[in-house]
């Protein structure tokens, strides 16, 4: 491609309104244009990168045995109404009237339409198990939509859904997805992790999280030293450490106390041996509405995935601001002791530990140092995982890296399955309600999540299997020098011929600019062709992400390009 | 791919729901599924098909310099209020409220999303032309979606707009995706023609429309016997003929007629010897309202589009019922005689050059014969061509077939870079606004497009470039014989390795059910593994197209598949 013939669009400024450095290299190199909020233009470098990714992604859903469909983005509400989703989807779902005046959706995701089309078309269980997928445009209503494609409204997404008899078959399906999603970002060139994940809103059971790590993804991820338990921080278990030694020192109360920071402060106390309290809101079996204290050590935080699972917890978890919290309990938490409190106390396993720890006295202004639990206090996993920790599998220490999600595989199960009413005989000829794997991937969202993890300051630094072109062909001065045009054309038409991506910088600009363009594009190699090394029949060679530089006889750059 | 792992949904029955042959086939060869009123999934066998018709178009494209981009389908609709189509279009152009009550469209076609996308991102003559294109996802809320994905709501497109400085320009770039056009429609194996078209609504001046021929078009095209001269038949120009002489026979009235059809029974007068009539209503320049007369031969229709470029006819053209008319000319048309009408009259060239012609007698029950134009008479192209007519570029004869509109290419001019201020600097620094041209494909529209061209009773017959898969390998009773177990197997992974797309049918089903099954998808080239050739060393070829079957030795067949 010459860039003369070609929609190049760089910037030059950082434009204001992206925060992330994705967002602002996507606008400065020419890759996404905003049209409104939370809906992008692909320009050409931008849809060269994204329909890379997505082949790559076709081709390992094929491998696995993915079948490739198209849904419509246009989805009729009546199926939204059988699943149940179109009272229980908030405002991101946009519902639409067509002419007739008749409800559809701008499908977010598409399970009730691969349902309703599974349960019509499948009616054997020798035609199971099924894997089918495809890659489509879905549409989410974002309330403040931001960061460009890493949260748009419009985006391209790869959803597969797979339909089993058996668990057993879902979890053999389920696996060939995992290795086929691991297999994508490794053919990307990505680093990135899978990681055990909270299946929320969606339902089922066993669910993986893909992230591509960078400094700046949105999730925390806790890894283990020993190299086998990665987890969403979310869901990373922290088991309970061996219990404190009592000193045996007397417990004592400090009056006119600021409060249990305080105290440590002055007494010279580490924070990780006190605790804290935070109010929730129950309501029991029979409806019955209250309170709970959770207890955590002070220099921990509280991991609302797991205070949901407690019995009796309210959903969602309602933590009582610091003033409702005072009103309940009748003085400022900071005061409230756990060791004597009226409202039920659950105990995270690291608090309960503790010995000789640091209170609130159980009155306003007054704080207890020395405090012991009663010997037979249980205690739960509460508590967010930290680096340090000990990993759940027993191997090694935590450590905890940044990530962006960009896939998720999910063990559905019959949610949309039982709702939907999809079924086939079995062997012994009796209907059975089939059961479910659902195996997304955001596909324009792995664009800037391989930016967040691959530039520098001049810009992005593409893997080359993602790159928009393998090589940057930069003559300088062309327009002034014939010697130098031949040259050029010359390795153009050699590589274009061996069909290797070059994009042919042949504008009439200042080298600095062409250099600037080709590295804030991120093209992973360069040819320079000037006049001083054409002396010696020579061009230089440059690698964006290295930055190492070397002279290539022009007769070996073919060659010297087909094996980089 | 085999048939046990993919989703084949073929069906015996007709449904009942498809009018026309490609609806149907589409249906029973389980390539698209109805998930509401125009809007369809496209099942794994369909979305094959769909994609190497895209392949297609992409290559084609790129190949003539268009530069691809992705455009969003969902469309802000301050840019519709710009280029004035906001308050134009009709009830198919699908308007959404998103959840901040702001106006939104779903893209119809994406003419104001470009045009702001290049008034911001051209700004010098240097970067022109560009020819930028998309394949993408439309919605049109048709008022009666029919035929399957021949008009469905939701469909995918091909669109390309390009633009330029001068007509010149565009006129060059028009050619090159006439060309690419014409490849395209060759490389997919389609008998087509290019046409002269009407450019209608969307405004322009030069437009042509490409058809697949199919007896079952919605459009009628006219061509020449010479080879030259093709246009859909609203718009191919019918010269006039030479005058025929007047016999000198002299005029007479039959009084108590029936009318001029009764007449020319009773007289023996064929109906190319006589008139028809037909009241217009007209506008002139003052906004005074009234009628005219338009005289055609009897055997000859009105052409719409010719009659609505006639000074002074209101637009759209309203014709007036028999009984409006008889109430404005105070007669039945039949009997009224355009030699001495109260309105003006405009005559067809055709009529014009009658002589000694039948028509109204002026009164009531009175035809006249042997009527003859007074010399001066002028005439106008106003009816449509037909078969037999000259050709318009004098090389022949006319003949009409039937086409399906699958592109239409137009020059555009400036109506949208004029509206909505899209321009850039020319070289002596002046603002210039641009023009352009629009470049459209119904790729979708294509897949059926070709069916209805290329089907017989037993199912659809692809052509090879399109076809979901290249063979059909169909072993009889493999799950009771080894022997033909691996046979079949052996020539699968001979052929898969070749990166030939082979349907296996590994199905448990009897030879008859799989052979119509394969017949019916289409798969051009059949391979059958049966017993009794086996003993030979071989296996039976059929053509799906010519029928023509022939025995290959089993280690031929790969080298003769890899050459049809």
């Amino acid at each position: 491609m010459r860039t003369s013939q070609y929609l190049l669009s760089t910037q030059k400024e950082t434009p204001a309104e992206a925060e992330i450095v994705s967002h602002q290299l996507m606008l400065r190199a020419g890759m996404i244009r905003k049209l409104a909020s939370g809906l992008y233009t692909w320009l050409p470098t931008g849809l060269k990168v994204l329909n890379k990714v997505a082949a790559i992604v076709r081709e390992e859903m094929d491998r696995a045995g993915g079948v490739e469909v198209l849904m419509p983005v246009v989805q009729p509400a009546d199926l939204w109404e059988e699943s149940g989703r179109w009272d229980e989807y908030g405002p991101e779902l946009l519902r639409v009237k067509d002419r007739h005046k008749r409800d559809f959706v701008l499908g977010p995701t598409h399970e009730e339409v691969i349902t309703s089309l599974v349960r019509n078309e499948i009616n054997s269980y020798k035609q199971l198990p099924v894997n089918l997928y495809q890659v489509q445009t879905k549409f989410r209503d974002e309330v403040r939509p931001r960061f460009g494609v890493m949260r748009g409204r419009e985006f391209t997404m790869k959803d597969a859904y797979s339909f089993h008899l058996t668990d057993d078959c879902l979890g053999s399906t389920y696996q060939k997805m995992y290795d086929a999603y691991t297999r994508m970002f490794e053919r990307m060139g990505l680093e990135f992790r899978a990681v055990i994940a909270d299946s929320g809103a969606i339902g089922g059971s066993v669910s993986h999280e893909f992230h591509v790590l960078a400094d700046s993804g949105e999730d925390a991820i806790a890894f283990s030293s020993g190299g086998n338990f990665a987890a969403n921080v979310e869901m990373a278990a922290v088991p309970a450490p061996a219990p404190q030694q009592p000193s045996g020192t007397a417990s004592s109360f400090v009056s006119n106390a600021g409060g249990v920071e305080a105290v440590c402060e002055s007494e010279g106390i580490a924070h990780d041996r006190a605790v804290k309290l935070v109010v929730v809101s129950t309501e029991d079996d029979q409806g019955e509405k209250g309170h709970a204290v959770l207890v955590l050590r002070r220099d921990h935080t509280l991991n609302q995935v797991k205070a949901e699972k407690l019995d009796n917890v309210a959903l969602p978890l309602q933590i009582a601001s610091d003033d409702a919290a005072a009103e309940i309990l009748g003085m400022p938490l900071n005061f409230v002791n756990p060791l004597d409190c009226p409202l039920p106390v659950i105990v995270d396993h690291s608090a309960a530990a503790l010995a000789d720890f640091v209170c609130g006295g159980g009155e306003v202004n007054s704080v207890q140092i020395n405090a012991n639990w009663p010997q037979a206090i249980t205690s739960v996993d509460i508590r967010n995982a930290q680096a340090g920790d000990p990993s759940p599998d027993g191997d090694g220490e935590l450590t905890i890296k940044r990530g962006i999600e960009v896939g998720h595989i999910f063990q559905l199960g019959d949610k949309y399955s039982k709702a939907m009413n999809c079924g086939v005989l079995n062997e012994s000829g009796k209907h059975e309600t089939l059961t479910m794997g659902c195996y997304g991937i955001g596909v324009s969202r792995i664009v800037a999540a391989a930016i967040e993890q691959n530039h520098d300051k001049f810009g992005v630094i593409w893997p080359d299997p993602i790159a928009p072109f393998k090589v940057a062909l930069i003559p300088m001065n062309m327009h002034k020098s014939q010697r130098i045009k031949d040259a050029a054309e010359a390795i153009y038409a050699q590589l274009t011929e061996l069909g290797i991506e070059v994009l042919f910088d042949d504008r009439k600009e200042r080298p600095g600019v062409m250099f600037n363009d080709m590295e804030l594009i991120g093209i992973p190699h360069s040819i320079v062709v000037g006049e001083r090394n054409l002396d010696n029949q020579q061009v230089e060679y440059k690698n964006r992400r290295s930055g190492e530089k070397q002279l290539l006889d022009v007769e070996a750059v073919a060659a010297f390009v087909q094996q980089v």
